[in-house]
This record gives structure tokens, C-alpha cells and sequence, in this order.
């Protein structure tokens, strides 16, 4: 196992009726930005929750925050921060308005000429104002790390940056606010979540044991009690929670530690969104089966392990078995209505070039963390999936 | 699922010499209180590698905790405290220096009249000294917790009490520094560990799935990796690091968030410490195999849970299932060169009035938290134990 530091403060207010213990957590005479999505939350009666818990507190809104949440649209809160001295921001929502949140609270107390530097330069992310979240959509595991992903549409650049300043004070999760979600959505955040976790987990043998028993644990869930939430006809509580307690355990750092992470396929698969606009998930579902099968032969021990502990096959033939599980894997993500091929999509050959000129565009060499995959192997990759 | 708030700010720092990151988070121009043991970090190299941590901070030592720390033997400490004006507790130790030492960052901070009473009568802790440790045995999880257990010898009381306040701000995890822990302490470390999670576990169905298979992968990881720790003629670095990241996350409440526990093995089992001087370990070996079979209709389904996923027991004989896992978990730690009667130690039918009696001195009547377990069961329980 490999050195590690594992650090994370998020306090979870987990199930029914948890966003009345907001206002225990809020700083005090402190005036609170509310940012939040498209409006959904008007409908379902978690905006008149929120209002309710936060009281007398003094609050201002900034709605709005778009899916794979755009810069050009969230600079204007910045004046709203600073006008209205708000020392608090509260993101309602799923993990667009989340990382848009994030960014927002880096921002905000960034020194520098640029808020974009953040994520362009990496600029280091000291200071941030404190941020609680409410958790609408489970998959991204935002809400208990931090991590933000922000597109600037201008340039087509879709980027990520991490901090602990940046780290939700708290997180409410009550299933009963997901009840009123679309099943793609649904959906997506199954895929988002199992593919977190595959990133996480399908490189390296790092004989981590609690990490691998823990990612192949919601990897298990993930595929059975995803499954089943996806095709409840009535909202089950037990199922949603597990669901996204699963998500949130997908990508709080815990399965990462001591390990060799990947995230290649988040990568590819997020110049593919700015490209063509895919859902993240969806985006994902199509690159990680291309990944797994370049990938197979020398990352064939832990593709192994996945292919036993979570499908249950064993063959003496090691490539027939991870082969095997791949499709499976792929079969997963279309029973969930998701489909997998950039063909699916009206999408053909010109994919290619148009994703190496945008990794060229970020100065993309080496993809991931586990050393075993250039930009170079991407046109193989992309071709299998048309 | 039940509701729950899970909130653990404690920093791991884990791994090979991990100890010498602790001044980056040592609070700055405060005096630090190095509280320690019997003295066995003077000869294995942790204490100098602590003292060359600690570099120019001011520090004062009080060491001489015992194991199952003592009251008596604690107290005198909070005399150094105020006079050097304490600024943070540094434990270097296995649970009970740590467990020692969150008492005293209570107690130094405690406003009532005998800090006694925090453990007494549930006294409020809500302000602590912050403390830090430097984890030497693996067992109790006690460095990732807000918990502590301190025995009272002049009234034979061995009571816990627990606040987020004496969380640790750091805990240091290098599995190096276990080198030198003899065989019996390693034992009872696996042991302490495995019956931590049952605890949390082998209850009722509470249909939470990843505190399900999370605790279900510790104890598969302390059964068969906890035995070749106690197994290696030499110390086998990995081995080591996965016992002790399993042992810190077998109490580090995230198995326990939303699920019945039960804790009556530990309630009986402190009291057989307290009277007979039972290692900590030993006393849960003892009692646990009385607890399961006591309960196993009442647990049935939890139990056949623990069965088949654990020991791969599956059988229609529902009850015969369960008695098969009771017997392989006794023989798991009659393995580890630990004896698990009563009979074993020469105690006999006298245990059951001296525990009993014991009890009603604390007001207990009930037993754990799974509502099932009254002081009536207790002599049931013991007697199959002699």
C-alpha cells in the first residue's frame, strides 16, 4: 500500500426530513447566497424546505447554474458575493450546481488576475468561503469531497480543480428530494458513480485491501440497487438511500487512498461533452469500455479481480473472462438506457481528430494517473466505440 | 435506514515514516504534553522519531499510562497541564494512552467539579484540549473516534464516554512502528477489531447496504489478512498496513451510521476486565460466542447474514448455520493463541453473581443498543461460557 493522507470534514445530514438541520450548521449573521439549477426544485417542494430551514437568515439567489456548470454563467454572482458580503454559500441541487458553487467559493477569495487561473494554471486554491450543499441528484460525489469540474464555453475547455477549502462544511442528503428525478437522471448517476468508482479501483494491484473490499462493495450495489431504483414504478426509500449513499461513498476520497487512480476515461470522455454536448455519464458509459479493453491485457490482474468479485467469472482463460466482463459492464449501463456506441449518437470517424486536437489544445500528453496510457492510444480507443 | 449525521474530521497520516509529517500540524507556540506508555516506544524508535518531529516545540512528557488507562493514574497530569499551560495532548500509544489522553483534554478543559463526572454522569464534554496521535497497536480505532474508556480502580468502574470534541485533530498510522509488538498484543488487536465491527453489525436488518458490506469487508480482511499478520515469522509490511487500516475503519463510525448496534459484549466484557484483569480483547472473546448463542433466533436473520457472507455457510437448517459461524469464530481466535472460557482461566460459576453485581453498581439493565439483551440474560450467557 502506498503512503497516504486522508482528511475529510464534510458533516452528513443523511435521510428524511434532514434539511430542517441546516440552519444548526449555518454561520451565524452571516448572509447566505442560495445557488441552485434550472428551477426543479421549485417544483418539488425542496426550495420551499430550504427557505423554510434557513429562518431568519439573511439570503440571497443566484439560479440558473447549467448542467456541467459554465463559467461565462457564474462570474456574475461574484458581484452578487461581494455586494451583499455573503460569507456563505448554499448549492441546492446536483453536482453541476455543486462544482459551480465551489468555484463560485474559490473564486470569490481568489488573489490572482483571472478566477479562471484556477483551473487553467491550477492556481493554487488557499482560502474559500464556506459552502453547505443539498444534495438533489445522487452521482458525482461532490457533495463529500473537493473536487469542482467547470466548462468555459468560449474556449471549449472543461476543467477540473481540488481543494479542502473547498470542502462542503456539510451535506444534506434526504432521499426522499431525488423521488421527482427523471430516470436518465437516475440513470446517469448510477453510471457516474460505478464508473468513479472503476477509476478508482480497475488499474494496479496496491494490495489495499479495505479500499479494493470497499470499491468492489459499491461497485455491488451500485449494479443491483442501481438497477433496482431504475426500475421502481414507485419510489422505494431503503433503495434510493443505499443508492446514494453508495454515490456519495464512490468518491470521498476513501477507495482513492493508497492506490494507483486512473480517471482516463473522464478524460476523454469530458472533451466528448464539450464536443457534443453528452450528459457526463453518458459520455463515460461510451469511453470506459474501450478503456477496459485496450487496457486488458496489462492491467489483466485487477481486471481479473473485477471480473470475479463483481460478475463471478472465473475462466483459465484470463482474457475470455475480462472480455466477458466487459460486456457485461456495457450491458449494465444499456439496461439503463443508456447507449454505449458513439454510433448510437449519428457520431462516425471525425470523432477522432476532433478529440486529439482538444487534448492537444490542453497540452494533453499522458492520460490518468496509472502511467500506462498516451494520447497516443486514444484514436484505438474511439474507433472501437463507432 | 435510519437517519444519521456522520461527521470525522480526524487526518490520517499513513504509512512509512508518517510520524515525521506531525509538525505540519502541530497548533504553532503552544507546549505540547507527550503522553505515553510502560516505555516500550523508548526502545522500538518511536520516541525518537517523535522527539525529532517535534523538533523546537515546547514539550513536557508524562508517561506511565496503563493499559485499560486508570483514572488515578491520569489525574495527575492535569496538574502539568495548567501549570506548563498545555496547548495540545500528543499520545503515542495503542488505545488505552489515547483513550487516556482524550480523557485528560476533557478533563483539562472541564468546568464541573470532578471531571470524574464526564464519565459518571455523561457530563457534557463540549471543549477539549485538541490532541494528536501516534498510533502504536492496532486494535480500537480509538485514533479515528471521538470515544474513551477509563477505569476507576478504587471503585472498579470502567466506563466510556464519547464528544467530537476529543476527536483527534491528526492520527499517525505507520505500520513500521508495530515491528516490535509481540505476538499476544497483535492477537488481541485482530480480535479487539473483528468483535468492534460485530458490535455494529450482528444485530437487526436495517437495510443499509454499504455499512453492510463495508463492515462485512473488514471482517473478512481481519480474518484471513489478521491471520497471517499473527502467521509471519517476519513482519510483512502490507500485511501489517492492512490489519491496521482495517482495525482504524472497524471504529471510525462509518459501519455504524444508520443500523442498530449492540455494544452488550463490550458491557459484559469491561466488567470482567474490571474484576479479573482480563485483557480487553480477551474478555469480548470470552463473551461473544455466549451473546450470539444466546440471541440466535432473535438475530436470526443478521446472523445467517454473517454466515454465509463470512465463513460461506449456507444451510436450510437455519440455526445450524448459525452454530457453525459461532464455533468457526471461536476457533478463529482460539487460533490466535487466544482461550475463549472462562474455565480456561479457572474461573467458575462465581463470575455470574460478581458480574451481575457489578452491573446493578452502574445501573445497567438493559444491555447494547439493539434492545434485545436484558441484566436477566447475563447469567445465561456467562454460564455457557465456564
Amino acid at each position: 500500500m502506498k503512503n497516504f493522507e486522508y482528511y475529510n470534514p464534510v458533516r452528513i445530514l443523511f435521510g428524511k426530513g434532514a434539511i430542517s438541520k441546516i440552519s444548526m450548521h449555518l454561520p451565524e449573521g452571516v448572509p447566505v447566497l442560495l445557488v441552485y439549477g434550472g428551477g426543479s426544485i421549485r417544483k418539488n417542494g425542496v426550495y420551499d424546505q430550504v427557505i423554510s430551514a434557513l429562518g431568519s437568515t439573511e439570503f440571497y439567489e443566484y439560479p440558473g447554474v447549467q448542467p456541467n456548470p459554465v463559467y461565462e454563467q457564474l462570474m456574475p454572482a461574484l458581484d452578487i458575493i461581494r455586494e451583499k458580503k455573503i460569507g456563505f454559500i448554499l448549492a441546492v441541487g446536483g453536482g453541476s450546481v455543486i462544482d459551480g458553487a465551489k468555484f463560485l467559493a474559490a473564486a470569490a477569495c481568489y488573489t490572482g488576475t483571472d478566477p479562471w487561473e484556477i483551473l487553467s494554471m491550477h492556481a493554487a486554491v488557499k482560502v474559500a468561503l464556506p459552502l453547505g450543499t443539498v444534495l438533489t441528484l445522487p452521482a458525482t460525489g461532490t457533495e463529500m469531497n473537493g473536487n469542482s469540474v467547470v466548462t468555459r464555453l468560449s474556449v471549449k475547455h472543461k476543467l477540473a480543480f481540488g481543494s479542502s477549502a473547498v470542502m462542503p462544511v456539510f451535506s444534506v442528503l434526504d432521499p426522499e428530494v431525488t423521488y421527482s428525478l427523471p430516470k436518465n437522471q437516475i440513470a446517469n448517476g448510477i453510471i457516474d458513480a460505478f464508473i468513479h468508482v472503476l477509476e478508482q479501483y480497475l488499474t494496479y494491484p496496491s494490495k489495499a485491501e479495505v479500499q479494493d473490499r470497499f470499491a468492489e462493495s459499491l461497485l455491488m450495489i451500485l449494479r443491483s440497487t442501481g438497477s433496482k431504483v431504475f426500475a421502481d414504478s414507485e419510489p422505494d426509500y431503503d433503495n434510493m438511500a443505499n443508492f446514494m449513499w453508495a454515490a456519495t461513498n464512490a468518491l470521498n476520497t476513501s477507495i482513492s487512498m493508497g492506490v494507483t487512480s486512473d480517471w482516463s476515461t473522464h478524460t476523454i470522455g469530458h472533451e466528448l461533452t464539450v464536443l457534443y454536448g453528452f450528459d457526463h455519464a453518458v459520455s463515460l458509459a461510451i469511453v470506459l469500455p474501450g478503456v477496459m479493453t485496450h487496457l486488458s491485457v496489462k492491467r489483466e490482474q485487477k481486471m481479473l479481480q473485477f471480473a470475479e468479485r463483481i460478475w463471478g467469472i472465473t475462466s483459465f482463460d484470463h482474457q475470455a473472462a475480462i472480455m466477458e466482463s466487459i460486456r457485461l459492464t456495457e450491458d449494465f449501463f444499456r439496461c439503463l438506457g443508456v447507449k454505449t456506441k458513439l454510433s448510437d449518437y449519428g457520431i462516425g470517424a471525425e470523432v477522432i481528430g476532433q478529440v486529439i486536437d482538444q487534448l492537444k489544445s490542453h497540452d494533453v500528453n499522458m492520460l490518468g494517473g496509472a502511467g500506462d496510457l498516451s494520447i497516443e492510444d486514444v484514436p484505438a480507443i474511439l474507433a472501437s466505440r463507432i
